[in-house]
């Protein structure tokens, strides 16, 4: 069961949605009591048919196993109203999974009651135990390695990068998801949660998050990090850019979204397509030469032919392939990485 | 008495140097055995007269009052060989200040020693105890933001940024230097180990840190870290350029320094500074608009009239004022950020 209350559906539960749609395990319900009655497939489609239910009461009759905190919301702190629900979970015999940058395992309450009750707290944000600088190291030869960038965080890049490394696999190559985020490593069992890394030693954790990826398969799809134009995040975009050294990135935008996620109203837009594509070739070309590939549009809040026009334009306005690769599946956008990359 | 054993005036001591040259405290000895016998005046010019001594025991008949970490290595680490003269040190009475990754103060061994001895043992590097992420908060009115930035790391933006705050104070204007490393938290008494800071909340703690500065002064000379093209430390460096969102910047070389310290022999190259100028205006832009406003040369290995040669081509080449302010003054350089930013 997954814990959302009062944001499923919403940005901050992207967390919630990303572990639904691609996680290994099943999942029962979520909890969210402001949009109880309501069930997933409304937001996910029907192939998605889990309720979402007011209260823990009402979801342990589904027989959860474990309780997975499903949000990521800036800072990373739990929200204090959620502190009964966890207790309570862990006194009713689940495990908790956790994302937040505050560790649920390491919390008193909590890790007294995990005891009690013989149960688990995994906190999936654990940076490496190896704090090490970044050495600069050259990708295996005949390895491709295609890094997500975007005009925002809480863009679909996880989703984009799952969507083409399970395109990859169906096609028959060796390919392998680097997770970067705590969602990412839910889903994928391992990876680095970047941002939780000092930033000194973020470069050299996704250098060798990257290594790891490259003994597993020969295409490498690293999971990116907020926006190299986002005023909180973009040192940890850079890291991951650096860090990655990628063949080449895919851009993945949202049609519509004007601002930055959480900074509506500022003095700031989000700029248009072709300056992004510019300027993340640039950058990325002071450390080793990258192109961006292609353009993941995320148009979920479209009507389909809506988002086919969209599609349309973009190639248009920035000569690059364009698709949603979660709404149709990514198999255009790994023929244009292959095309380019060979 | 400063440690810096077989490495004072290599660029792994800088520490020891800056805190000589702008450090609050007299420094009665520098310990290097593969350097005693020579004095800090034959690196530093007459100003500087301190011996470098070869054992604890000749320091401590000058009477020191603490031992000081001289160094920054890549990654932080204390070399295993120094433990046993910090714990000899800490035994003779001696406090401990470090800026290594590693905290000393945590160390079971030093500190047990430390609460023996009643010395104290300060870590400068550790980050703040909040963690929150950047807010976007716009500079006050009337405040000038000026960041150093550099075509390298270990190149001299924190005694560019130092020598700009002296000259600001010295024509009359209140000026405030915000410290961004440990050696500039050493000299200052007060900033941010920004390289500690967990990337996810570098922006973060680099907004506040800017927030208290102005809060002291109108002009506030900000120390960049790490370049924007260095393959391990480049999410340090747009993590302040981000967070604190300079008016202007000032641009840090060396002649003749063509590839990142540390990295020499690989195949990338310092690229020419037109480019470092737009590319840093370009990528500072993308969350608040910025100039690159003079360029500061280290002349350090030059002869008098080569640098001043040097420092002429450099501003053909860019356009930009250019000048060495460690060696000749920060006058000419604040005066041109005057000029600018009026």
């Amino acid at each position: 069961m997954i814990l959302a209350e009062g944001e499923f559906g919403e940005l901050p539960s992207k967390t919630a949605v990303g572990v639904i749609r691609y996680g290994p395990h099943e999942v029962v319900a979520v909890l969210d009591s402001t949009r109880a009655g309501r069930n997933v497939r409304e937001w996910l489609g029907d192939a998605y048919d889990i309720p979402v239910l007011a209260t823990l009461t009402e979801a342990l009759d589904r027989r959860p196993t474990a309780l997975l905190i499903g949000i990521a919301p800036p800072g990373g702190q739990l929200p204090p109203e959620w502190r009964q629900t966890v207790l309570e979970a862990i006194r009713a015999g689940l495990d908790v999974v956790s994302g937040l940058h505050v560790f649920l395992s390491e919390d008193a309450e909590f890790a007294a009651a995990a005891r009690q009750r013989g149960v688990t707290i995994t906190d999936r944000r654990r940076p490496p135990e190896r704090n090490e600088i970044a050495m600069g190291r050259e990708h295996q030869p005949g390895k491709k390695v295609v890094l997500t960038v975007g005009t925002d965080c809480a863009i679909g890049k996880m989703s984009v990068s799952l969507e083409l490394r399970n395109a990859a696999v169906a096609a028959g190559v060796p390919a392998v998801f680097a997770a970067t985020g705590q969602t990412g490593v839910m889903i994928e069992g391992w990876g680095l949660a970047a941002d939780r890394v000092i930033s000194d030693f973020l470069q050299g954790a996704v250098e060798r998050l990257v290594e790891q990826a490259e003994g597993l398969g020969d295409w490498v799809f690293v999971e990116g990090q907020g926006s190299l134009d986002h005023p909180a995040y973009s040192c940890v975009t850079l890291g991951l850019i650096h860090g990655s050294r990628p063949h080449a990135m895919v851009l993945v935008h949202e049609p519509g979204r004007l601002q930055h996620h959480g900074w509506e109203g500022r003095p700031t837009w989000i700029k248009p397509l072709p300056t992004h594509v510019a300027i993340h070739e640039a950058v990325a070309g002071l450390v080793a030469p990258s192109v961006v590939a292609a353009i993941a549009l995320n148009t979920v809040r479209l009507a389909e032919p809506e988002a086919r026009r969209a599609i349309a334009r973009v190639t248009e306005e920035t000569g690059l392939p364009a698709d949603d690769p979660v709404r149709f599946g990514g198999d255009r956008l790994l023929e244009a990485l292959r095309a380019r990359l060979g």
